[in-house]
């Protein structure tokens, strides 16, 4: 599938949706650059489920985005229940201003919804010669050390470092040990997950990969008690806290599902989900380049740092997902058939007409 | 062993390397932070390990500590080579001093050397209704993912959160599986260490407890690649580039080795070792008051998850070493018999008069 006539189609459903060109255009953008960048799982496999979470009711297709609390290097921003995929990027350019001025800029954001892929946010810092930080709360799935219940969201934590002729160093991760994606690659394989990934619904570790419908839940980066879960289980509640209880979003198990089918949680202690982002100028801290020309040499150093295998390098954050963006900007997008059927109902159901290169 | 004793010879033994009053005073409540909180490999047991540091003209016990570069919400600090125990709280009351203004403040520092445990420099942004975050380099005793090569220290991440009534919310960890600390406690017992923990000269998991000591390396959190190493390491990553890249110390394989008999690595790309630390004001994004309600309820929420096991609730970041400290301060500090005798071989090499209390 071509990356210009998904993304053509994508903004067209958004169109459609009520949003402005604009928006529109950016959202499909963001959205995009998951299934860009290799992370099928979150891009336009979602597509769908951001229209049902708009007829639902839960999205503002015309939000009124606006800070509405501010300090020289702070703002909290109401995201008025819009696309995530258009708040995070106003955010992150509000972060990105105030840094200009102040050296750092920090942005809390409430009543938003899902973002995308937490690194196209945090890569937008780059080109400012800014280090840039983006994390988000997300709806519970994954169960805390010593706990059997869902009390919070795969909670991604996203940093982009600035480098000179190498690639930049792109750290883009959930706080557990995988992500759901993973899970349901395997659900489509009939295959099992290996033990650490998730838990039953009475908290022993177990290999269905199924496991999420019955009941079970995902577990923290660590895996399990002996290998340090309750560190995966900090990182995650750090994420929901800076993204939710510092903004006034709803944190922990009230934070909103993404399937609109599931029911809002009962009295939330604040509103939609929440994101975190940050930028810091790297010349508040030393001149740009010398900073540049010693990330080189990090960068370069690590590459060749001693592989255990010969036939397998040492790889820096950011190279994966950098080496699919180029791959599939070329050769196009690989679309599996139940995702292209879910974009045909959308066509259909939006009358679409440019729609032909999803047969 | 009393808390009071043990701080007044600590005191005495910064002095008698040359330390002023006021900084010997804080480097023994920095250092004895440890010890009271549980975390005996970083506490009292290094005295001796930064006595030889400072004989071998590693550490500077008269520092002019003093902020080379900066912006309304960012510092940079040369540490002068003087004691990280010293150093750091000067660097975080900057970062506080920063918050205070521009509503968040951020420090660099490089030319440092260790700084105890890295809980107790975030905690000193709690009292400000300041969220505080505490990072530093250390020595390359960890493998990349796909590497052999010892490339990265156990470089931890300290975050502080204040609450309301709730004790407050401190995450303090390595971003390995598990600190080295653990590895000597097993070593000693002479027992195994799970699978998972660390790897041999070649890359292959092992049980031996003291791999290291044969060019193994410890892991990143997360274990192995299919449980997510790659995360640690990213981690990691983060922490050695925004303590040392970001404020001119030596980072990766370069930092400075705490053992003053292992020697300086060659050609380092900047000086000592380097730490980062934040501090957010609360009041910078939402009133403190919302805040710290949201925090306890967030707090009394997560402790009440369904337990696994009806007999080991949940526990909240921090929870842990606060328990040791409430026992520790009433009931005194253990030390195993070769750390009592490392102090008593400083008692008498200064020639301490007031220490029959370590016999």
């Amino acid at each position: 599938m071509g990356y210009a006539e998904l993304h053509q189609f994508t903004q067209s459903v958004f169109i459609k949706m009520g949003c402005s060109e604009a928006d529109a255009l950016q959202a499909a953008g963001v959205l995009l650059a998951a299934d860009l960048s290799g992370v099928d799982s979150h891009g336009v496999a979602r597509l769908e489920g951001y229209v049902c979470l708009w007829e639902a009711g839960r999205i503002n297709v015309q939000p009124d985005i606006k800070i509405i609390h501010e300090s020289p290097s702070t703002a909290t921003i109401d995201g008025d229940a819009g696309l995530g995929l258009v708040v995070a990027p106003f955010a992150m350019k509000t972060a990105i201003e105030k840094a200009k001025i102040a050296g750092t800029g920090w942005v809390a954001v409430q009543n938003s919804n899902h973002f995308g892929i937490a690194g196209i946010h945090a890569k937008m810092a780059l080109a400012e010669d800014m280090i840039g930080l983006s994390m988000t709360n997300a709806s519970a799935l994954v169960a805390p050390t010593f706990s059997r219940e869902r009390m919070l969201g795969t909670n991604p934590i996203a940093v982009a470092i600035p480098s000179g002729e190498e690639p930049p160093f792109v750290a883009d991760m959930a706080t557990t040990t995988v992500a759901n994606g993973k899970l349901e690659i395997l659900q489509r394989a009939e295959k099992e997950a290996p033990i650490g990934w998730v838990q039953n619904a009475y908290g022993q570790g177990t290999n269905d990969a199924a496991i999420l419908k019955e009941g079970g839940a995902l577990l923290p980066l660590g895996s399990d008690r002996e290998h340090s879960s309750h560190k995966g289980y900090a990182l995650g509640s750090i994420v929901d806290i800076f993204s939710a209880v510092l903004s006034g979003a709803a944190y922990g198990p009230w934070a909103p599902p993404f399937p609109a089918y599931v029911p809002l949680p009962q009295n939330p202690p604040g509103k939609g989900l929440g994101h975190f982002f940050g930028a810091m100028r790297i010349d508040a801290f030393r001149p740009a380049s010398d900073f540049k020309e010693n990330m080189d040499l990090w960068i370069r150093r690590f590459r060749k740092a001693q592989p255990v295998d010969a036939k397998q390098e040492v790889l820096i954050p950011g190279d994966p997902e950098r080496l699919a963006e180029e791959h599939r900007k070329v050769h196009g997008i690989p679309l599996v058939p139940k995702v292209c059927q879910s974009l045909q109902a959308l066509a259909k159901r939006f009358d679409i007409g440019d729609s032909g290169f999803l047969n």
